[in-house]
């Protein structure tokens, strides 16, 4: 998987960050996460494409998260797509979309899919195929807010061809079977078992994003583990009570979220636009202490997973 | 004055051009034409301050003209504005207002002064102070429309000081009777009217914008004298039948209410996304020789008025 970072800031978009919006590449399929005003722009930026998209999850609905939504719809809309997609959010999401659609009078022809998650949502899973599983929890905020995780299902282990040649296991259909879990006794009477021809099972990886909340022991559950953790860090750690006032974190809760989960890497986002200039290094101070894998968001920067 | 284009696209942004919106400056104020998604940061692109715009104008609700609007307003309250707001179009747009500060859970604490026109409106002065008059019109489109033009009122003309010396004119209270119409007599008995000694009135300048409408008689009616005609043409000459069916006029039509309203100056402005490349010409066929002084809009153009 690839993550790319739209929109990196926190309220108002600036010059240097956009607001809301991460891009999720897995296979041929982009799921977004939040998507604020211009986040359609920032996918031509980005060099992506917004057809791509199979999936839509809203944080919250505050207008840095989500004022995109409709001008991305209708975007996909004016280009003839006809493919399904699926939006995920609070309540209030389909109402939004139900409203412009009505008042700037626009239709879709394409099939939309809105899931609403409401206030009683004590956290759990919203999507699942063979691949991979998306759940969300209520984080803590000013108003009702969801973090999104996306696990991807264990991979059968690599099938070690060149040593099924050794043992003269034939091509064809007894490799399959093999494959699928079965023992076989070959002509020679060599009894070969999956295990002795099959890797272990591959592990997926897991991406988690926590915005906008305060430090919570619900990000800590729901990023358990996770790969690459995306938690915001809207104030440097000297503004603790700026971010309490605001429900907000500090980057150095972030960190602590990304310790506490036992998460692999971090990334901070949501990052004030107060962070620019003589005062762009206050949000990474004393992080690395807690947790030394950590990145400051920037718009159009890619991470592998 | 001076106008600055903030958005010069039909339909979706590109990396290019981004959706409608016009700045035009004057004096300490910004006067906004239209507001499409991302308008916010253009404005930091070109370099304006989004806290000067005193006045919005909105041609008509599709997405591409308004969606950036509820965005705009937010980032003027984030940054506590006090100043009160005027917005104008056509209806819908309070409810529109009223609707996204409830699902996005955002008051203006600055006041917003909301004046809907409806569909009944035959065109007429919807604004008038001391300095300039901005009247609007219905034009064609799919929807409602409105066009709009601000112009500016005579001024007085300028007071020859040095001739005010040469005929013994002493400074004071008596230059004031002069330039408030008086005629008056001098210690020396000369007679001084007000005609010998002040200037021709100044001309107020007058621009116009209209868009998304087909070639139509109101716009020629609302654009009579521009100093500058902002016009639609959102597709080329040969592409009538397309403009016909969309309701949108070609950039040769643009031409033509340009020269039949005696326009001095002409932008062609909502521009569609396929006028790139080779094909970023075609929008400029055979207009000069309809109307010579013509400009293709782009984004960040400034034009002095």
């Amino acid at each position: 998987m690839e993550l790319v970072a739209l929109g990196t800031g926190a309220a108002s978009p600036t010059l240097e960050r956009n607001v809301a919006a991460y891009a999720l590449l897995r296979l041929g399929e982009i799921l977004l996460f939040d998507c604020g005003e211009g986040t359609q722009v920032q996918f031509a930026k980005a060099k992506l494409s917004m057809y791509k998209v199979s999936k839509i999850f809203i944080t919250h609905l505050h207008g840095d998260h989500f004022y995109g939504l409709i001008p991305f719809l209708t975007t996909l809309q004016l280009n003839k797509r006809t493919t399904p997609l699926e939006i995920y959010g609070p309540k209030g999401l389909r109402e939004y979309i139900d409203f412009m659609k009505r008042i700037s009078q626009v239709g879709f022809q394409y099939d939309l899919k809105i899931t609403e998650i409401d206030e009683e949502f004590e956290g759990g899973i919203i999507f699942e195929n063979s691949e991979y599983v998306v759940k969300a929890m209520p984080l803590l905020h000013r108003i009702f807010v969801l973090g999104y995780s996306l696990e991807e299902k264990e991979k059968p282990g690599h099938f070690n061809n060149e040593l099924a040649e050794e043992l003269g296991i034939p091509s064809g259909p007894i490799r399959g079977e093999i494959k699928n879990g079965a023992t076989v006794t070959l002509e020679n009477g060599a009894v070969v078992t999956p295990e002795m021809i099959i890797g272990d099972p591959i592990k997926g990886k897991k991406v988690t994003y926590c915005t906008d909340t305060l430090y919570y022991k619900n990000s800590i559950e729901l990023a358990n583990e996770s790969d690459l953790l995306i938690h915001e860090g809207t104030f440097d750690p000297d503004e603790l009570e700026k971010a309490q006032q605001t429900k907000h974190a500090t980057s150095l809760q972030a960190a602590l979220v990304a310790k506490e989960s036992n998460s692999k890497n971090l990334l901070i986002t949501h990052i004030s636009s107060r962070y620019v200039g003589a005062n762009r290094n206050l949000i990474k101070k004393g992080i690395a202490e807690v947790f030394p894998d950590f990145t400051i968001a920037k718009d159009l920067m890619r991470v592998k997973i």
